[in-house]
């Protein structure tokens, strides 16, 4: 086994502590990875105070993971060590469904292996980023062009795919009009990705605040998103919107902004079920769709995109001791756009 | 003008009585039809007791109409007089917005005209298929096989179309599981056209009493949807299930049997809204969507389809003195499968 220590949560209302722990020695497919930099995820947060349910502890959070090859294994062929590598969301799964076959293994049907709060296939638990180093499947592991700022790449590991993902599946890029709702983690990714697919892209903000900011990073139009009026003057004309709020809020609002087969997608996670009402749905054929993640052929090709169109996240790179507070700073959205752990100031 | 008869309500607590109004002379484009049945939708029924708001009376209801044309305008190409026509739940459009050029008047951004309950372009009330008579565009008429019964035609014009378009547009067919939920008016039509266009077809129901008649309308399962183990076992199996209920029911049961983008369309109308679980969506990347009848193209095509296979509509031809039974009958679901009005039988 290899030592590791990273900082973990015990239970649902603790704060996160220094924590020794081991990582498996790694297999014939296996990269190590010395972590870092690793992002802060909303859904950390929701795990790690047990918002979820089910939560196991101790838990290391952390699932926007980058940092340098240390090791692989005899069968790796796509890292050598001192290589830059990332890991995201999952680090298994069941290999063998179809969707698995599909390479999405985002939607295994036996049910994808989380790279924290979860259990890997010998049913030992799985620690997070939060820590000095991972030992993930080569397939799990990613490869990130030598360009791009690396602890800005990090959150494109959670909040960039799950972004690029429903992006390309819905056809985002030139002709198309793009909506994002909320700017926060999610939403700046985004809106990034709509802007540079090509999309006629309007941001919706419930802070003022943030227009200059939605303009800066690629908006042609921002709404105010309490401003019914300014809402309305968009009714039946969306193609896509990415809705990337996690918190609960009025979804038929953003249904009424579709055209002809249009799609509301959810990337946000609210923990409680939402009121639609089925005449939003049923005018212009809509749908409301959800989307988790990518695969991990999708995750790399994301990764390639960034590197050739020079695309990272806003962060605010943070030491270890600074933890408790970003955390308070995430639920109440105060971030520009993403913390993202130094794990070098781990002591 | 010409004179017409009917049975309209005066209120939304009255009953349907009868009704001397009158039709707009025929212009150009305009098909005179003497109408020999009318089906009873539903939505009738809301309409008529003001259940959606903003019923406009008196109101003669009814959507599913055929009859004999027995005049034309000059500019008319499709219709002579002694053709069977139909007329259904829209009867004009703007058509000039990008929805009604594509033929997709039904989503008419300026809202499409309905058959009654609204108003032509000149603010004139438009009138439903319970009468003797009614004056239509040519646009809005369809042309009827012979080999068809015509009074099981009549329920083709809404419920028919209502789940044929959604079956087309979701590709429903050889190689693909699809679900019917409800084995109503609009669900017997639903599982006759997935059977029909070769699906693996799985029909839901409340009713266990409903089994034989679901296997006879060309079900290949049947599941009684209050058996929660029963349901589960076909998790993450369907790539569409066409939601027939118009009662609030759970949603998140259905998506939960959706397989990778597969998707759950609505086209029965609960009044409120329903509740969702986003991780439900997010999960094989689900869509809940709606649907709404079809354009003048495809219920066109669907006449044609139907004529080709022989299908209609299972009905209960009743007389015009049965109508206040009827409607308790169709709220209470007792119905196989459609009413449809004889209105050679009104004095």
């Amino acid at each position: 086994m290899i030592p590791a220590k990273g900082y973990a949560v015990h239970d649902a209302t603790s704060p996160l502590v220094p924590y020794s722990f081991e990582r498996r020695d790694p297999g014939p497919k296996d990269v190590v990875v010395k972590i870092a930099y690793s992002g802060i995820c909303h859904s950390d947060i929701h795990q790690a105070r047990n918002e979820w349910g089910g939560s196991i502890y101790p838990m290391v959070p952390g699932h926007e993971i980058v940092g340098y090859v240390t090791a692989v294994g005899s069968e790796v062929t796509r890292f050598k060590v001192g290589d830059r590598a990332g890991v995201g969301v999952m680090v298994d799964s069941c290999r063998e469904c179809d969707n698995c076959k599909a390479m999405a293994e985002q939607y295994c049907t036996q049910g994808m292996v989380p790279t924290y709060n979860g259990r890997d296939k010998d049913g030992n638990i799985l620690q997070g980023g939060y820590s000095d180093t991972i030992v993930v499947d080569e397939r799990w592991t990613y490869t990130i062009a030598a360009n791009l700022d690396l602890a800005a790449v990090a959150p494109l590991l959670c909040a960039g795919i799950t972004t690029y993902s429903p992006m390309r599946h819905w056809k985002a890029g030139k002709g198309k009009k793009v909506g994002v709702v909320g700017l926060g983690g999610l939403g700046h990714m985004a809106l990034k990705f709509a802007h540079s697919f090509g999309a006629h892209v309007v941001q919706f903000t419930t802070s003022e605040s943030k227009i200059a900011d939605a303009k800066k990073l690629g908006a042609d139009e921002v709404v105010v998103s309490k401003d019914a009026d300014a809402v309305a003057k968009h009714a039946g004309s969306f193609d896509l919107i990415v809705d990337c709020v996690s918190a609960p809020h009025d979804l038929n609002q953003y249904l009424s902004l579709l055209r002809l087969d249009g799609t509301l997608c959810l990337v946000g996670l609210p923990e409680v079920p939402l009121p639609v009402s089925p005449f939003s749905l049923i005018t212009n054929r809509r749908s409301l769709a959800g989307s988790m993640i990518g695969g991990t052929a999708e995750t790399q090709e994301m990764l390639d995109y960034c590197a050739e169109h020079n695309i990272v996240s806003e962060i605010e790179l943070i030491s270890v001791d600074r933890l408790a507070e970003a955390y308070e700073r995430v639920v109440k959205s105060d971030v520009k756009y993403r913390f993202v752990i130094d794990m070098a100031t781990m002591a």
